[in-house]
């Protein structure tokens, strides 16, 4: 490790601003993702009117953009909200929910991309592949296979887009084109239910909003690699509470409140490398 | 107390006769409504469909409406449903979830009064400081600060608008303009996941469905205190038996499944004082 | 028993193949559906826009289609998703939730068994007597009560419209017209959460998916019994284990995931009758 990143210094500085955070998730993980935003320490809000979704970006300490379950009335929406975001450097995380696995969700990414200024585009390693173009491939909405070379193309998309890329699997990769940080907390249990990378992302949003404005790439780089690292311990500790799936959601949620600093110091399990 | 109160009646008459509540509530907390309207003994439709809202209205023994996650399809909806209930003297209860956050939502609250008589208006103690105009303020859509002379003004609000209004919080308060009601049951663990107060506005409904037409307002007062002290004593028990707020939803719905009139009538914790 | 039924190995070849499973359910129980496919052994995706799910569909191995929160909207994008599905031989399982309560759901039901060529028509009691036309009734989405003569309608309508026709209650009906199976498993607590009808259809829907294309009605029949019984051997696991109905859910998908092949034909109660 070339430098120490304190993880439990960014779960403190979370807690104490307990900054809100808009969502514009899909219709599947809803619930989990505002009780999962809760239990870090921060504030979920939930809107997608047009009429008032730039006015609940500009009031959010960040925006978490997810396609699960898009439609057109979404997508604008969500475009609406990113783009008054952006313009107030508030940060925007999107996740570009089963994009590859049909060519609405394909365009609809693009769009996205297109029209609003991301901080972090954030996928599981599937959909990351698609995104920065060494193929890969989703089933539905999960990965089912990882481009070769993701980690080099992964830092070039960063480079060429001014963002940080996320790819969650087994090992999550995070990376603001300089630094790649590869993370290896969590535990299989996360794939066994829905709402894990939903999650993730909100999360990631959270730590987003204790950056400071307007946010450098390397200090977002490190608010993704904190949440996720907070969000796979948890799981670590929930998993060994649990005796399934079922009983690992409500555990997830009682260990992310219980998670201390110095706790997710002690575990994290961080690798950073020149990219 | 100037008078008793019989929780537990009002408890074994929700049980007794299994009222039909039609909600037409928020994304994030659909599920858990559900699951709060039937573990309490009654039984919930969701329908948002112009096409079916007065029809399911009307088959309902009360209507809750929340508007946490608002479009300008589903508010007119709402006036629909809300409408056809009350011609049919059936009680609707209004949750303007988030209230004073966007203007939007201002407005849509204001639309919503406006259009449908309702039998009561519940929010947290920020929504319902700002729509009774003592200040007050919500972030995203909880409770930041709460107005002063919030109790006096709720029951110059309930006089001036004939219905009810409840303002949740550490304390419950629960006004007909005449009498206000203080609620001191409930446990912390409320604040920590979403969907409190959606599953109180949804209970509030089921216990209303019970008042015998055409509803009074001191009726509906006493079904608000009943249905909300139900709901806080058996998260009462929920939060002994959790270990933090994963466990504890779970735990909320089996305690409100298991709660016995004379258990509640034994814990209930009520004041009521002249308004 | 006049043949063996295998609902083991059923379940194995689920786990096997881990089927894509195209949802467009409604907005209250997408969670515990996704979860439960998870649970399964299978993958859930939920996809809504008329713009990709006629691709999402045909990527599937089978489509769920249930009108629980139904709208114009969403019952014409089901229509495109089951179509495209029929075209390309992939099974799809319609749960025409609450048929009987309003007019418009009659309606949407009709024009969905109009306009899509079903695998398996599947409902509660109340709906399904409603169905073939049988009387019975439904309270908002429960069933009130089931038509005399059920088991005999049902085996003529599965007959006239060349389908499977599913009947859940105390105990589960399901027949293609020659035969008609008795499933007597299950519990209680079933009745005392949302969504447990819809968790079924879907998991009707993992079992359809494989069926040898193209299905014949026999063999989707036996796929809708194992599906059943494997829900309710894993449901009757989890009520030892809970508390109440709130502990009962995340034990449910604990036990599912849980569930053996030898365990779900040792404890599978079955009865195959002529119709």
């Amino acid at each position: 490790m070339t430098m120490a990143l304190d993880v439990g210094r960014w779960l403190k500085l979370v807690r104490c601003n307990r900054p809100l955070i808009h969502n514009m998730t899909n219709l599947v993980v809803t619930n989990v993702v505002a009780n999962a935003l809760l239990a870090l320490g921060a504030s979920p809000v939930m809107a997608y009117a047009h009429e008032e979704v730039e006015e609940m970006a500009k009031l959010a300490g960040a925006v978490a953009l997810n396609m699960g379950t898009l439609t057109p009335d979404l997508v604008a929406g969500m475009i609406l909200a990113g783009r008054a975001a952006a313009e107030a450097q508030i940060p925007v995380v999107f996740d570009p929910v089963g994009v590859g696995a049909t060519q609405y969700r394909q365009q609809a990414a693009q769009e996205i991309l297109a029209q609003v200024p991301l901080s972090v585009l954030k996928g599981n390693g599937g959909e990351i592949s698609h995104m920065v173009g060494v193929g890969g491939s989703v089933r539905g909405v999960d990965a089912q296979t990882v481009g070769s070379g993701l980690r080099e193309a992964m830092a070039e998309y960063a480079r060429a887009h001014q963002l940080v890329v996320v790819a969650t699997g087994a090992e999550d990769l995070v990376t603001d084109g300089q630094t790649v940080w590869v993370l290896s907390n969590g535990d299989v249990r996360l794939s066994e239910i829905t709402g894990s990378g939903c999650m993730v992302t909100a999360l990631i949003a959270a730590f987003l909003a204790i950056c400071d404005a307007p946010c450098q790439l390397a200090q977002m780089a490190e608010a993704s690699v904190a949440a996720i690292t907070c969000f796979n311990v948890a799981a670590e500790t929930a998993a060994r509470m649990a005796q399934g799936p079922g009983t690992f959601v409500p555990q997830l949620f009682d260990a992310l409140k219980a998670l201390t600093p110095e706790d997710v110091n002690r575990r994290a399990r961080l690798k950073d490398t020149v990219a």
